[in-house]
């Protein structure tokens, strides 16, 4: 996703365990969470397990996205992934996703066109939604950009039509995010996001880290809504000789509860370098890294040693629809 | 362009040298041309000249098409391209356009969105060119369905928007022509496409066997049109093993007068292989081989050897704009 904020909140949360931030944490719980059941145990697990979503963010963005990200899905070790309605590749994810039905596949809402040489429009035409678009036509390229930019109502009426879409072609989303966490940079925005997905019983990546942190946010969410306990994402922070020690000691460290892996597969190849020029970070060799550590024997053992069960949206969803896929 | 229809016109005027279709060609000149002096001669030079123009089509198509068109214009040995506006690719030659002002860059007006996995819609909004939108929301796989369905004004109100574009982004266009032909399917198009030309004092992908050919295009024309000599683009028909043949050849049996070469490049990389996905024709390996030609020493060597001289679009317009590039 590039949730920039939300990984950089999460990260601190992770490193430091911020005793302050814990405290905020545990002062809120929507009711139906804290009073009875954990999350976990609303899934049916034992309230001490860890439940892990390992989510693919991008889908659709290009086609060395779509093809490391397929390739990791298959391989098992990866268990959900989000799609980007409003890129050029999206008809090629949405022909898996029509194909492989049981795959866990969100939206990856999308309100931002954030590379210097690829970039896309709204789904929606410029008149209906021309707060969206930067000077050259495009979504804004940043996330800071495009919230102080965009207004509520315009961002709403996108992500229905991107919602439409996807179904339109086939897709059936799991759970909806945000790219870059646009969606979460404001009250307003955030508002959209919530009630949207509230109407279309999908779940969203809400982490009780963020819930404390964000002081809009508490007064927001019903006991109704479903906060995961944690979310996982790397950051600029983290050398590329450090890369798989992060994870690891992610996984090692990973509390009981359900935690969202974000990563950001594709393969450093002409295609991704060309989409990300001279923009490392969340660039091409980062994500050939994460592609590389999402699919190796390491991985799988790590989970395994260290009793890490991985689930999907799916399951998570099924809370908000009465137990139905 | 994937002109098909042209395509297959201009090969056969050169295969077969068809006495009829000549005679019909010769039927039709503008009176300007005719009368006193030939395109070559008012170009400045001498009636039996071998001018060409050599034509990378689907530039912002995918980074695989922008890198090698932009390597091929490099070498000297392609002297033009055009330039698909409503691809996410476009940021990229835009870029290149920018800083390459001397670049002989036209617009691929494009109408149509042909491949399976990767799509892209019109510049213009659904509420405004409806027509132009196939049953998924993108622009229609091919040129005939196109043509079958799209609205004259609207396909001008989106050609206007294109150029709008372009000029938005920095791009100064010499040329325009029509991605797979769909402005040269029936007579509303083409005259779409000729009178938002003449307004913008800009040559078109006009050859003479074409005029001779579509019984809608002489009333359409007037003396001032610029009309080139001929077209040669490359065709399924030909086998991979023959690819080089069949340009040595074109070359080699090249008549005096403005010839403009049709070529489609690309590498045969992992993103044109997915864009160009179960599509042969036009596809990857086509393209690669397009490119292994045209940047050969093999085709320095024949133009050299067969007295051609390269020429651009902009010195063409030229006569359009009263000498100014």
């Amino acid at each position: 996703m590039r949730l920039r904020n939300l990984a950089a909140i999460v990260t601190l949360m992770l490193v430091t365990s911020n005793a302050d931030a814990v405290h905020k944490t545990e002062g809120f719980r929507p009711a139906s969470q804290t009073v009875s059941k954990t999350l976990a145990e609303r899934l049916g697990y034992p309230r001490d397990t860890k439940l892990l979503i390992v989510h693919a963010d991008d889908l659709g963005m290009a086609h060395s996205i779509n093809t490391a990200s397929i390739k990791a899905l298959e391989t098992g070790l990866v268990s959900s992934g989000s799609i980007m309605i409003p890129c050029s590749w999206l008809p090629e994810i949405a022909a898996y996703a029509r194909t492989h039905p049981e795959a866990d596949l969100g939206l990856h809402l999308t309100l931002t066109s954030e590379w210097s040489l690829y970039r896309w429009g709204p789904v929606l035409t410029k008149d209906r939604v021309p707060s969206l678009l930067d000077s050259s036509g495009y979504l804004y390229p940043l996330e800071s950009e495009a919230a102080a930019h965009i207004d509520a109502k315009e961002a709403e009426a996108e992500i229905r039509a991107q919602i439409a879409r996807a179904r339109a072609l086939g897709i059936q989303p799991t759970h909806l995010d945000s790219h870059m966490g646009t969606l979460y940079q404001n009250k307003a925005l955030f508002d959209t996001l919530l009630r949207v997905a509230r109407e279309n019983k999908l779940p969203i990546r809400l982490p009780r880290e963020l819930v404390a942190s964000a002081s809009f946010l508490p007064s927001l969410l019903t006991p109704d809504d479903i906060v995961i306990d944690s979310v996982v994402s790397i950051d600029p922070s983290v050398s590329p000789e450090g890369w798989a020690q992060y994870y690891t000691d992610a996984i090692k460290n990973l509390q009981p509860g359900v935690t969202e892996m974000v990563v950001h597969l594709a393969y450093d190849d002409e295609e991704m370098r060309g989409v990300a020029f001279a923009h490392p970070n969340w660039g091409s060799e980062w994500r050939q890294r994460d592609f590389q550590f999402v699919t190796s024997d390491a991985f799988r053992k790590l989970l395994q040693e260290n009793n890490v069960k991985l689930i999907t949206w799916r399951e998570v969803g099924k809370l908000l629809r009465g137990g139905k896929s």
